[in-house]
């Protein structure tokens, strides 16, 4: 090992094994998710050539491999848990897609939410083998977020019980569904439903693409790839377009609607029924967010540890990069965010898992806020995770722009979370309509409950902006509890902020519409503050359970470092809501520095209790044993353009080029 | 045309064409401009195959073929000024980069600068034919901004004449220059010279590192390519590791430093003399900055005047997203950003042409505040373009992280300028140097100059924080002058607060270098500062120049939106500074919002002002002639995985699997 990074480890202040039994919710379930890391890591077939070296074509064609592998395997072990599946999968995975991953995710809980008992019987047995390859079509060219908009329409023919189904316009085309291009030979696809001369809006049916016999494209059925993206290589995203596509009656999803054999329509009993799903998606996206930047953290720490430059003090060796101030001001306050978000997405689980059991009890009182809190949360985390990655691949200097630091494809394969599931701005204002609607209730003299129960609990009167001398300062930056408090009264600030932006608006005689797109910076900016105090609160909270102390006085330091640089970020709320005085800003400004400091020791022992195997960072450059350079050239020397010493442009350009002059 | 693109062109407020000929420089230039420009764009010789649909070897095959093309039309049509030959070049390459970049920009210009007249005559005409094929190996492995600690060796023995080179560990290998891996023939090498039994230093040498006849490695030398990156697919960057290597000993570049054939080393007059090239290349990269997020900008912007999404007005029709606040909130301050680069390009370019005249006259008493704002505003511009971009491609939605919107190209391509020509946080750490000696300097009252004078003009008791009530507020949110002043008293303020903490970090008896480290995130806060405030005085300066009304009230509203928007960002800098009071902020945020609204009927003819075209966007959603949606079903037809109808992961794993379940 490398001798930089063992001198780390053994200065490390807290057992490293204690704090990722933490993460992992207790010794058992470590135990049992290194096991089934073993499970991939020790098996010879699914090692491979590293997919940065090949062609679009062979990494789509890896994944289907692998995807294939994974269904064999995961059946032989008898692992069934969706957790156990969700560990075994991410490690084989690595940090790319799976080509059938649309058909785990949407097609099959499509089934069996939507689907009949009758239709259940006939589609799960052929998809659970797999003679049915799903995918779910949503997305149009030219309709994403807003999906009653979606142009595809299924027109209901009684004469042969059929629907018909059309791509009226080229906006229309089904664009993105992943697995779509060349995988799947199935669709669930959301159409326009037309009987009787009536439209009856959005309907799910499902729709054979391709023949379940030669997988080529079936009649009227224009289906293809769309092209290469960002990242997602290893994904045939897709296009549909469908040509008087002829289904019968009973490929519409009748659960809750229902077109009976004459073409009489029948009404679902409620609309609340897919809101669950959503909820549950971006849950697990926040959940994404803490693993991504985790990883991202991983490699810039381990690699700060290992690469030496410049000078510190005059005629001594070149330090660690991680002793720079500036390389810790960008790397820590991540680190403190990736754990954060960790305790952020076990909660959101948690609260999902319990809101669903009020939920089948017909109690969905909960679900309002659990909704408007996964939209937030989605985006604030996302966006953040998505910015820090970048953060951490530049901190890597020249090397984290190479494919061997692994950050580009993390970044590329994250970053998508920000627009899908919801876009990422039109998350954070499902949110503000909720707090601005929890504000009124609250102004109204409602009590308002969980999250939100601040809008409450806050005279609203004391929120006016006062002379700081005429108030006493509350804030105490060492205190945690305190600035929870504080980033609450920050929130309360912005959430009233905001809805009297949108009152004012509507002042001007606007319509309710524009007065709220006129106020959605406000709005915006609310949401996110919201969402920062839930994630203080969280964080702060989940120390309360750490019964280690040297754990605990670590994951302390994070907390405040958290809690600290967002203040230092958005100094300007603190101060104008008269929350924190000037001195007190620069107080914090030198508690941060501080807390750098104070983190230095323990960095590398913080992201080892990621407990990430190399395996699954897939990095050179955050290898464990910080052995980078030399497997670094070894890397290099696999790169398909040294196959030959010397390349065809060589001969078919060059010495043309040098005989002609 | 898109319908849409027509109304918003048809509406705006002034003459896209005067703009143009503003940002050009011109009208002549412009013409001229476009002249060469169509030279490109009708040459059948330069179409083909999207890059996109390349494999990498693919991409650098093209990458080869357009140099030399681009070298034999050139000559062709006996362009020859920079400027045009630049022209040229950036649309032939788009988005990416030349395959023999680095004999242009450093190879040759190396040979200028540090050749003796001797060497010039040898080298100058073999490298301007191509027989030569150069680049420039300065990085190594495990060494990058702190040059001094390069590994490389070349020991002169006297016995042969001759200087021995070698890589004597993995981490001293070079590492990243461009055209090393396979395409040059030559390298200047930077290493360590020893001779007569002491290390001199850094010096250049030229190394044959290929035959000039078979294009092979030459005996001692391992060169190959470094294999993929997050963009830059079409360069070979390489690997260079020398074993006993011997040259000739003229073949060290002996302009100014000297070994004498019995091996006697003769130092250099000065060594100041190599300053100049890297200010004139961070010069450079400013107008980049602006580029790449004028281009982004276009794309964008266009796109979201094209693109209709969900409702504003209930029972109207979707809206374009361009209506939107939270759209415009995004993509204005970075179209007033792009043209704020732009004009600081410019005047970075004339400075530095204006004192390398004084240079050249033996007047090097500018060369330091030059060397430092070029530093400066070479990492603030590429921050903010970099992430810039990003923000653009998340503002197309879905369709940004797609190859067909040119945003993933753009940014891949640019945000390496983060990083080289001097990483972006030591880039802001000279500058901060700089700052910190001319505020001592003014502090012991002396007169500073050039961008810097507002610290001797500051008396430094005002810069107390005083309570708001006993001084007046001065700063007029809605004039451009007042707001120069406040980002000027900002930027003093934040200078002095590091200049102190340094001081502070001294008097805790910390070495010098300690104690800068120590201080070192509140030196780049100053510089940051100051960077913003020197952008913000150029584009004020800037209006000054432009008589035609409508343009200058469309740019002034620009210059504005600017302004505000750095400081809603960093309200807590200037109400911590006492500059502006809360009810102030408050009313930045309003003025901002009334900003969005005024410039939004100009926001097409501010980007079609750029005058990109379609060849050089490259980009499916920033046509001009916004036919979006028809073109990305055309492009996506072409997806190389589209070649066929079922791919071969079909028959090799899905078929099977399915046989097997």
């Amino acid at each position: 090992m490398n001798p930089d990074l063992r001198k780390e480890r053994d200065n490390a202040s807290f057992k490293t094994e204690v704090l990722t039994h933490i993460l992992d919710g207790g010794p058992t379930k470590t135990h049992r998710r290194r096991e089934i890391e073993s499970l991939v890591i020790n098996d010879p077939d699914f090692h491979h050539e590293d997919l940065n070296f090949l062609s679009r074509s062979e990494r789509y064609d890896a994944a289907v491999k692998k995807s294939a592998l994974m269904i064999v395997k995961l059946r032989e072990y008898g692992i069934s848990d969706p957790e156990e599946i969700y560990c075994y999968k991410s490690i084989a995975k690595s940090h790319f897609n799976e080509a059938l991953g649309l058909h785990y995710v949407m097609f099959l809980p499509t089934l069996r939410n939507l689907a009949t008992p009758a239709q259940q019987e006939k589609w799960l047995p052929l998809s659970l083998s797999f003679r049915v390859l799903g995918t779910y079509a949503q997305t149009e060219m030219g309709h994403g977020t807003h999906i009653r908009a979606l142009e595809t329409t299924a027109t209901y023919d009684p004469s042969t019980q059929e629907f018909v189904l059309n791509s009226p316009t080229i906006s229309s085309i089904k664009w993105w569904p992943g697995g779509l291009g060349k995988t799947s030979n199935h669709a669930v696809v959301l159409a326009q439903l037309y009987t009787q001369g009536h439209c009856h809006g959005l309907h799910a049916f499902i729709v054979p693409i391709r023949s379940m016999s030669t997988h080529e494209p079936l009649p009227g059925v224009v289906v293809g790839d769309i092209g290469p993206k960002f990242g997602f290589d290893e994904v045939d995203n897709g296009f549909l377009k469908l040509e008087n596509v002829r289904i019968p009656r009973d490929y519409m999803l009748m659960k809750y609607s229902k077109v009976e054999p004459d073409g009489t329509y029948l009404k679902p009993p409620s609309d609340k029924l897919t809101y669950g799903t959503m909820v549950f998606i971006r849950s697990l996206i926040v959940g994404e967010s803490a693993r991504a930047l985790a990883k991202s953290c991983t490699i810039a720490i381990r690699y700060s540890a290992v690469r030496h430059q410049s000078e510190l003090r005059p005629g001594e060796p070149e330090p660690q990069i991680l002793d720079y101030q500036t390389q810790q001001y960008k790397l820590f306050p991540l680190l403190a965010t990736a754990y954060a978000f960790h305790f952020v997405g076990q909660y959101m689980s948690q609260t999902y898992h319990r809101i669903t059991g009020d939920i089948n009890q017909g109690d969905f009182s909960q679900l309002p806020e659990l909704h408007a809190l996964s939209a937030g949360l989605k985006a604030f985390t996302t966006w953040a995770a998505s910015s820090g990655i970048e953060v951490c691949r530049m901190a890597c200097g020249g090397h984290g722009y190479s494919r061997c630091s692994s950050l580009p494809d993390i970044y590329v394969t994250f970053t998508p979370t920000c627009t899908y599931e919801g876009e990422n701005t039109v998350m954070m204002l499902q949110t503000a309509r909720y707090l601005v609607k929890s504000y009124t209730q609250a102004c109204e003299g409602q009590q308002v409950g969980g999250m939100v129960s601040y809008l409450s609990e806050t005279p609203h009167h004391r929120l006016q902006p006062q002379p700081l001398s005429s108030r006493p300062t509350v804030v105490d930056i060492s205190d945690l509890a305190s600035l929870v408090e504080a980033y609450k009264l920050r929130a309360a600030k912005l959430v009233e902020l905001a809805a009297r932006s949108v009152q004012g608006e509507l002042q001007r005689r606007k319509s309710k519409e524009e007065a709220w797109n006129s106020a959605s910076i406000d709005l915006v900016r609310a949401s996110d503050a919201h969402c920062h105090y839930v994630v203080v609160k969280l964080f702060c909270a989940k120390l309360g359970e750490v019964g280690d102390t040297a754990v605990h006085s670590a994951l302390s330091s994070l907390a405040l470092l958290y809690a600290l640089h967002g203040i230092a970020q958005h100094s300007g709320d603190f101060l104008q809501a008269g929350l924190l005085s000037g001195p007190q800003v620069t107080q914090v400004s030198q508690r941060l520095k501080e807390l750098l400091a104070q983190l230095r020791p323990n960095a590398v022992a913080l992201v080892d209790a990621f407990d990430y195997r190399d395996e699954m960072l897939n990095s050179v450059l955050g290898r464990y044993d910080g052995n980078v350079y030399e497997n670094m050239f070894d890397w290099a020397k696999k790169s398909p353009l040294n196959r030959t010493q010397v390349h065809e442009s060589y001969h078919k350009y060059l010495k043309p080029l040098q005989a002609k002059l």
